[in-house]
């Protein structure tokens, strides 16, 4: 057998310590202003460069991606309104979401009219200020708090924006972990919103933890981690790197990961992959209140994955999911709204996900007629007659029975509701006591030189 | 594309007047008795015919059509009973359900003793008129309110049928609307009943009302409506046309379309034909109440549609079926028990599910590989960060996200919960921006020198 | 067609008798010490065969079957343990469950607390004795009251066991009915329990009047019924027959059939066999309560069966199942527990699942265009537009609708609803009248010469 995740009790302990971590590095990543492209997000990437290698891919405005172009680099120094007697109500220096992302200069004065179009608050939060973008249409406007717009009178108000739309490059970057077969597990966040801390340093961040721990650890599959921004950054990556595509097994879009809410996994397109069996095993043994969510084509780059020339089984996981929560773009999505706790078992979360890929292997009972018996062998207890039987020595007998070459663990795991772990372990316990064999995928283990999938001892 | 049906808010609107259109001609036929043959039956098509063009078949008596034979024609122009006091308890001119349908001709005097085994009532509704019928067992009898039943005493009944049961003809009648391709939708509604508006009546003015509208438009399908008696009329039809059968796609029996319950549509054989499918979805998505049944070989002509030696995929719609209203068969089923505005929605809702199936396309997304930027094609809004998207943005991500050529426009509907009219106004948006093009059916659409199904782009 | 079981009304009114003969065969079964091995074993088998013919294999001990060893024959005379003041406080001769099954032997004097770790009782269940083993592992061991238990002082306590672990034999027995084709039906009921009524003499009695009642009639199938001990005795009978395995179809494991729960059917490993529709389809319309468990490979023998390397469709069929009744394994289980009423039902539950699947036929219309004309076959009512059919009626339609030569009366009763035997007796009288046509398995009726499994008109 390749080398495989194991993702024990002494693992878990350590969720807590890796959820301050990750908090801090959220901490030092919120008050940067990032947008699509720009020094921001580029000083992002640099931040996350202090934790795991990065691999950084400056893609030139104007690059024809797919259907796309890459847009010009926005850069923004400062901006702000003053309203008749000369007081700034909105200011980019206090909050980088008072400016409508990719807001074209501008420094004239207006009367109110003429600049309401221009303001975005949001009526039912009066206290918060919301984020909105103009990516494709050139266009400037403010964001801010309702209970300032109504406050607003009459008169002539100085706007100012110093910015810049100017040939630059988009930002990529990604950090491979190279396991012991070239099959990728591809794990992306979007890199490209604001001070926004759920949406998406919390992904950013949990993913960077993610590839520092495995960093450290041999594996079956490869694991490509991949920073880019929303929509224009996921087109831009896949444009770029449509050739490589075969090689990604399946993936995740890591989001909203760090809310109090329960975990809510959104299903690939098709809905029934290994990754979606995988996710919703794990998310189900282990949280009561989690939910599998059915693809939809709106969301995270997810979308983009999906699209049907690219095919690309790519689930989602987030906790509370976009839309379903208030703070959702808006400032209160801040350092208050994600806490250590909750990115941590985010982070544990993930990883039993891998474990449960990792370990997802065809066996071979190789004892197969009857019960082999497992007392002479030291895994059972030698007394009979209980009512009940420990679920170490369930795990024993589903994986004996069910091993007839054909069947995954996954699905012995969906068979009998025991956890991924139990079963990997228990299948280990057979193979050492030369019960088991695993099965080896030839194609993808010993080279592909069959090329047709078939499966053998290994 | 062929044409499509489109049935959109303007000709919602007009629902309620064709209602009432519909509840006219049913006023017409009310009081006529018809049969499974005869001068009633023959008088109603009659009536038809200056709504629709029809095509009528007269079926000589004594045919054979498969295991049946078509039945003498039967005519009758009195019937009473008198009692003992010469008073006509039950008079066939008082109400055409009074005698048993093909009752043979009587002219005696006897005992209520002897009348009694004759005589049909309802005890649990002492008020109404049961309807009974004789067709292949040479009988006779009269139905009559329990409470008249219950009056009667002792004595000598005069009993008098002047019937007749001799050669004549059975009466078909259809009409063909014919679309784009010769693949044909069948319609159809028994005829048979006598006095009863809801079954069926109301079927058949249904079906003359869908007829009529389409007689106007172009249609991808071909529409054939059959207006024939239940069991031996379909059977006939069925035997006459059996060469031909193979042109119908999949067809519809109306019954049951005046009453004020929830629709029903009860699956083909099959279940999950894509009529099944339709049907389901448009009536889901349209009522809260409405219900799919499961088949049975029992109820209208799905029956002999559903028959192994013939097995054509027909559902039956209705609004309250057969067996669950106390009305059904008897003399309560009258003009009160339907309404216009009833009767409009099910028109209605009959042109909602044919515009589902006119626009079951399959479509493929010719910019496949993420989303197309629909934003500079003005199919998006500018401004972004916005909590919710509007339905159209999801109608149009769908339709791209799933158009992989082998996903048809109805699964897109059943995945994404949207109406059909939606997506398919979404389809044509794309298909004129460039995005989409439909995939035709080649054998169907292209004359089917291939006859092999296989489809290939438009 | 071949010869069919019918279980009518008059078999249905002999079951109450047929419980009190099953109740009586367990009154004389429940004294006898059994084991997996033994005397007691040996004169319950004697027993049996006064009652059903059987054919006896006594496997000697050290012979290897499969992974296992056929372990010495277990005897014991007398065992008792007397407290310091020479009281008996647990005595073999008062009950077979004082002593551990297959305790060496013993006789000495110990101190209460090396005595301790072999005394075994059920604290939350202080008046009764547990029921324990220790087949594999050398040891010995009382069982006994936990309200004697925790009244014993400390002190000196003489410990007994006269028993012998001496190479023998394990008894298997086995009785064959012949039917129409040499397929086989198995019936499994494990006999190694000792006084234990549920478990198993229930099943063990049930089987033999099962066979008994077998033996006077001509049936499709052949029934091998197998008595064997739990766990080595099926793997035994598994290893000794190996070869001949292919002819069964499928299996059932009779146990816990005496108490009054309902009925608990436990799928075999696939769980959408024959076997499982024909058991939830009979378990479900006789009885509301029934449930159907998934296949866990825990249990009784159904696990040997279910192995991958023997693979063969084995369900279970129980009233209250193992582990959810408080009595399983103790001295509650005793004869009060069981009763012949729910004895004489589990006899016919038997015999209907029996019918089921003698009569899984498929059949083919021989008049499939529309309806056949039923009323002038005597099959239908002569006068018409009733609200409701009878159900006998009903199963005439099913039948013919649904028989197009591949679709079997067991997935008909699933459609409709209607129970095996009414659809059975429909068929018989469709059959009667040139309507229908059985379709044979020809590999299996008719010898096989074409071996692939391909079906005729028989």
């Amino acid at each position: 057998m390749a080398a495989q995740l194991s993702i024990d009790q002494s693992i878990a302990e350590q969720a807590s310590a890796v959820g301050h971590e990750i908090y801090g590095l959220i901490e030092r990543l919120y008050p940067i202003c990032r947008s699509i492209t720009g020094p921001g997000l580029r000083a992002s990437i640099a931040m996350l460069r202090e934790i795991v290698p990065l691999e950084v891919d400056e893609v030139p405005s104007s690059t024809q991606v797919f259907d796309w172009t890459v847009p010009p680099e926005w850069r923004i120094s400062e901006a702000y309104v003053e309203d008749p007697g000369g007081k700034r109500i909105v200011d980019f220096s206090r909050s980088n979401l008072s400016v409508v992302s990719y807001s074209t200069p501008i420094d004239t004065v207006m009367s109110l009219d003429e600049l309401r179009p221009h303001l975005h608050s949001l009526p039912e939060r009066p206290d918060w200020i919301p984020f909105r973008t103009s990516y494709y249409t050139p266009n400037w406007g403010f964001c801010l708090p309702d209970r300032v717009l109504q406050s607003l009178s009459a008169g002539k108000y100085r706007v100012v924006i110093r910015s810049s739309l100017a040939p630059g490059s988009l930002t990529l970057a990604e950090h491979l972990h190279r396991g012991a077969t070239p099959d990728e597990v591809l794990i992306f966040a979007h890199t490209c919103h604001p001070s926004l801390c759920n949406d998406n340093l919390s992904g950013v961040a949990v993913a960077t933890y993610l590839a520092r721990f495995l960093s450290e650890r041999p594996t079956r599959y490869s694991y490509r981690f991949v920073f880019a921004p929303a929509t224009i950054g996921s087109i831009a990556w896949l444009a770029r790197h449509e050739a490589e595509l075969s090689r990604i097994r399946y993936g995740l879009v890591l989001s909203l990961l760090g809310d109090a809410g329960p975990f809510h996994y959104k299903l690939t397109r098709k809905g029934d992959h290994e990754i979606d069996r995988a996710l919703r095993h794990v998310l189900l043994t282990q949280q009561r209140e989690a939910k599998v969510l059915p693809f939809s084509p709106w969301g995270y780059d997810e979308r983009q994955f999906a699209s049907p020339g690219i095919n690309l089984p790519v689930g989602r996981l987030t906790r509370t999911p976009n839309g379903e929560f208030a703070q959702y773009h808006t400032s209160a999505d801040d350092l208050g709204y994600v806490s250590p706790e909750a990115l941590g078992e985010s982070w544990l979360t993930c990883l039993r996900a891998m474990e449960a890929l990792e370990n997802n292997v065809r066996y071979l009972n190789l004892s197969p007629k009857g019960e082999p018996q497992l007392g002479r062998r030291g895994l059972y207890r030698s007394t009979g007659g209980y009512q009940n039987i420990p679920e170490r020595q369930f795990a024993l007998l589903w994986v004996l029975n069910q091993s007839d070459g054909q069947t995954s663990l996954l699905e012995i795991a969906e068979r009998s509701g025991l956890s991924m772990h139990l079963l990997a372990s228990a299948a280990n316990d057979l193979e050492r006591a030369g019960l088991l064999q695993a099965i080896s995928d030839r194609a993808t283990e010993q080279g592909g030189q069959d090329g047709d999938g078939a499966t053998t001892p290994s």
